[in-house]
């Protein structure tokens, strides 16, 4: 049984410390890959808090990995031994079941459901464990491989961030001619930016402040609005065919739909965790659709991690050491990372 | 100018009564049409009682309208005299902008905007008035031919009330295998249910209760469902490609958005007039989209009658006449009609 170091919590403060985890040995059709980077998600710090329903410690987040196969199981074929490959946010799924069969493994209705990569529990009846270690056991079939085009060190981001924003925007057909907003400048922002870009779409930001703008308009935006400058409403009005919104923060959802063309899209990634409030009017005055959306299946991550690797979609990431992974969880909380941390896990 | 018998308010209290106005002598690409049947739609209700806003009154309600022709200008090419024709609730628009311009004339922003069928102000500057009168002006371009299929007398409600549900019908691609749910079993719901059901969909009712379920058998419906049963919930969880709601009441969102499989549509249709409360997660959790649907655009108004007409889609009405429009106010309102009110305007 492989044993890799770690970085755990033991609790809801986040104080994270080295320790080491034991990995199930590859069954034959499963891959030990050595986790080379991991970033930090805004949602590894609201399951690391108990913010989003009981936790499980000591936990070990992390669902963006990053790494090299070194051990593969005797019917392995996706992969060789020295593949750069990544996980996302899940590691298993039934493979049977309408959704899974539907290429949408995020919501496996099977037996144990979909199999989350870190706080749930796995086949083994072990709790799973995430990418803040050095080392991790999974199925081919949920393994993503990692186009060498892509700076191994920036990649690990695109496996959530990147594939949340990729899916909403292949599903509502953007591409040349669409008008795209992208509410929220931050790990999830400003790879949709780039992607939505890449796709040919015309793109707006619409963040709290200008304080990025530079920055949005460096990763392809045309335009860019502070959402705290109470022209921007009005100025915004019937403008977007899609808005896709990472902001976890409660937003005023009548005055983002107000900024939909008829027929228009706003899609929420950013899960707020309070309840939210709109007018039916909204929608109905426009023929407009509110929607939500969560990561995407293999398949499409896959699609995603190419179409990246071909138009240089590359997350701008700080590169951090384990023992930095508490500080950043402040960070991230602050919106002070630009635009997300990516943990080097040869500095355990 | 023609002037004609009409059925009036003269304020919020909606004691309807016999008045005389006057219609404009139709231009040169106008008809004037008599009225024969108009129905009483719970948003005439809304106006009247001044629930939407300032109303102007005397009022003169009614957006659906069926009539035949009996004068037309002389560069009228769309109708002859004799014809049938409706109106639903709109009479002009800009035929300019980037929404007249996609068949989508209810959303007009051209100078002036979607001229509504009453309560508006008309090209001549005049307030418009609707269809509980014995004749009315109209742009040719704005009528809609009403084939003999459909029996006379029940074919004005399809010009809201069709409308309202085949819309959202055909956007969401509902045919053979879709799995439909219309909330709601009223004026509009008793319609959607026949549309639904023609469309080649399996479809289901949620009701208050279960007092309609032979009603929603006879028209289409395969399951029938009370939403005030704690049961039904459970029973429906994750089952629907599309859901209508046609409730005006404040519904449970969250409830009715985890009946939908992932990636399906909950539309509404209803309009409450207090806010709306929702979990995003609802949407989140399963791609799901929460949309608006108003009415439709001319083309799709006519492409609808032509349906109904092909597949014996007939709304089930109650005809009245005009000293009963008062006393038909409060049975719509506490849903006492099956399931549409239909004015014969020949007791004027």
């Amino acid at each position: 049984m492989p044993e890799v170091l770690a970085f755990a919590t033991d609790d809801a403060s986040c104080q994270f410390h080295r320790t080491t985890i034991t990995r199930r040995e590859p069954g034959p059709t499963e891959v030990f890959f050595e986790v080379a980077y991991a970033g930090i998600c805004h949602s590894d710090i609201h399951t690391a808090k108990g913010e989003w329903g009981p936790t499980t410690y000591p936990l070990v987040p992390g669902h963006e990995l990053a790494g090299i196969v070194t051990e593969v199981g005797s019917a392995v074929n996706k992969v060789q031994i020295g593949d750069r490959v990544g996980v996302g946010c899940f590691v298993d799924s039934c493979r049977a079941c309408e959704n899974c069969r539907a290429g949408q493994e995020q919501f496996c209705t099977g037996p144990g459901r979909t199999i989350w990569t870190y706080g749930a529990r796995g086949r083994d009846g072990l709790p799973t464990a995430g990418g803040y270690s050095q080392g991790i056991t999974v199925e081919q079939d949920y393994l993503i491989r990692l186009p060498d085009a892509i700076p191994f060190e920036a990649v690990a981001p695109l496996l959530c961030a990147g594939i949340t924003l990729y899916s909403p925007l292949k599903r509502w057909g953007v591409g040349p001619g669409t008008k795209v907003a992208i509410v929220g400048m931050g790990g999830l922002g400003h790879v949709g930016v780039q992607i939505a870009a890449k796709l040919g779409a015309e793109v707006t930001v619409i963040s709290q402040s200008l304080a990025k703008e530079a920055d949005g308009l460096r990763f392809g935006a045309t335009h860019y609005y502070a959402m705290s400058d109470p022209a921007t409403r009005k100025a915004l009005r019937s403008s977007f065919d899609l808005m896709i919104s990472t902001v976890a923060a409660d937003s005023n959802l009548d005055d983002l739909l107000g900024m939909l063309r008829v027929g228009g899209a706003l899609v929420d990634v950013g899960l707020p965790e309070a309840p939210s409030t709109l007018r039916l009017g909204s929608l109905i005055g426009g023929n407009r659709v509110l929607a939500g959306s969560q990561i995407g299946g293999i398949a499409e991550t896959q699609e995603m991690i190419n179409f990246c690797a071909e138009h240089g979609v590359v997350p701008q990431v700080e590169i951090i050491s384990g023992d930095e992974i508490t500080g950043a969880y402040d960070k991230v909380i602050n919106s002070q990372v630009r635009y997300r941390y990516v943990i080097d896990t040869s500095t355990f």
